[in-house]
């Protein structure tokens, strides 16, 4: 019997050492930082050097995990694991060659779009989704050959039915819920959940209040309610947590994140949600997971979901195909 | 007995499958590739995609190598075994950053300067040297410690004793003769050649015509007597080839090595010399092992010089400190 793992497949903080030793304290094995959402490749090259930085500034918290051998390393070294992915192909700007060299770089999960058309795939505030375009078809094929995770959790419908088609392995929706329990666009159909759980992929239930049935105030019993829905419906072993933690990020973030440099209309005056009070920061992970003891998952399917099934996609997927 | 290995330590060609099949041909185990000169990040990183490229199509010849061990493994494959470095410091620009960037995507070389003035260092055709630069000695430091190899091929005189001297690892100078023996400012003095066996380094004599006295007609035997000579003078661990052979290449590309885009006056008309009647390309290696044994060198010397004290400085330098 291992110690299990606690995995957060989603986060994008104002990174500080107050969140690295959080991180600790909550005995969080790995986090998936996020280091793109509108950033072209040198840009995001430049997210990079500054998280080089913190791994030799803050060694004795954090480390670079490319492999879930790296993050089993990090829980014998007492340190968190950090992941990097893009919520955006940006980074890969027009050229498929950038594919290979993102995952040299560190790259482990990359979204084919965020919310609007990207090159490859169709975002979830778009009207229309023509459905993956004919470079997205030769992007699948080469972040399949190297390793490269397909994150569908900001695209929409078609786009996320065909990339679970068109990939020859396991994609991931790293954050987001069922839409059956709140209703948006943003959160995923039975049809996408169906589909995602027969080709062995994960999904990562998602912390942020808009994508919650009742917002910041969705009592810990419903969400472990949707969750035992979820693992009725395709099993609590393709079930793990990508919260989309955001901390210490001011509401010019969440601007940004949306506007980017795409409109010059902004971004609708959006601000960050207070999280839910069970919720907070990276010490509340106990709270999740004694709220699905309570709901009558098992110790194993626990630890599947806090972490293991997770570090299982890990081991399967960021290696040469 | 291990069977000995073949490392020419700077080569420039224009790549194809023949030549790839020349190099195992000549049973070469490793090649430095050059991958830029005047290039930009951006510009580097599309040169290391290309090769990416040829390392998928030509898989049966080629092969990446980043550390001692993947050279080993390439033999023991019978691929030749390619190595990334740059002859200027132009592709991390002015952002030390891009150290641990360019050695994550698999540099291990870098040249301080070219011919000219760099951010870091003198080139060797400036009139002046003011020595490593502010910028160059927090540069030497990081590629210290991630395992960026210092090559001070092109620089002058001071910079070069002064990057030996700050350098806390050994350092390269992967393609050079003695000035003593063919005089140009592009070879190296007595004075650094000592500097550099004493600080535990490694020199790679060149075969390019304008490094050797008597040029393109120089005999095999003189070129011997030459190393024969500097082994006398700083031991023969501490000398390996750097044919600095190009191949394939049109007089457009000397031009343009020359000439960059630092002057509108082109490269003064230079053009690409004959190579020697007894290195014309990489089968031609046994040539100059032939070379090695006739003028004394005992069988542990010859192999030495052709391979093994180059795979014994990589297992030393590429990885952190």
């Amino acid at each position: 019997m291992t110690d299990p793992v606690i995995i957060d497949n989603l986060q994008y903080a104002n990174w500080s050492e107050e969140i690295f030793r959080q991180m600790r304290d909550g005995n969080v094995t790995a986090v998936h930082a996020t280091i793109a959402y509108h950033e072209n490749f040198r840009e995001m090259v430049a997210v990079i050097e500054q998280w080089n930085r913190w791994f030799e500034e803050f060694s004795d918290l954090i480390r670079f995990a490319g492999s879930g051998d790296d993050v089993r390393a990090a829980k014998a070294e007492g340190r968190t694991a950090i992941l990097f992915g893009f919520q955006n192909p940006s980074p890969i700007e027009d050229d498929i060659g950038l594919v290979e060299i993102c995952h040299r770089l560190g790259a482990r999960f990359m979204q084919l779009s965020y919310n609007n058309q990207s090159l490859l795939a169709t975002g979830w505030q778009e009207p229309e989704d023509p459905g993956v375009t004919r470079m997205g078809r030769e992007v699948i094929k080469e972040m399949n050959r190297v390793g490269l995770v397909i994150d569908m959790s900001h695209s929409s419908e078609r786009s996320t039915l065909e990339a679970i088609e068109l990939s020859e392995r396991p994609i991931a929706i790293t954050h987001a819920n069922p839409s059956s329990w709140r209703d948006t666009k943003r959160n995923k159909s039975d049809d996408v959940l169906r589909a995602l759980g027969e080709s062995d992929g994960v999904i990562g239930f998602s912390l942020y209040p808009n994508h919650l049935a009742g917002g910041s105030d969705c009592p810990l019993e419903d969400f472990c309610t949707m969750v035992a829905r979820t693992a009725e419906m395709i099993g609590a072993e393709h079930l793990g947590i990508g919260s989309d933690l955001v901390q210490g990020q001011p509401d010019s973030v969440v601007e940004w994140m949306r506007a980017g440099r795409w409109t010059k209309a902004g971004g609708g005056g959006a601000v960050f949600p207070p999280m839910p009070s069970w919720f907070q920061d990276n010490r509340d992970f106990g709270n999740v997971a004694n709220g699905l003891r309570a709901i009558g998952f098992n110790a194993e399917e626990v630890d599947g979901i806090m972490g293991q099934n997770w570090l299982d996609f890990f081991d399967k997927s960021f290696g040469p195909a």
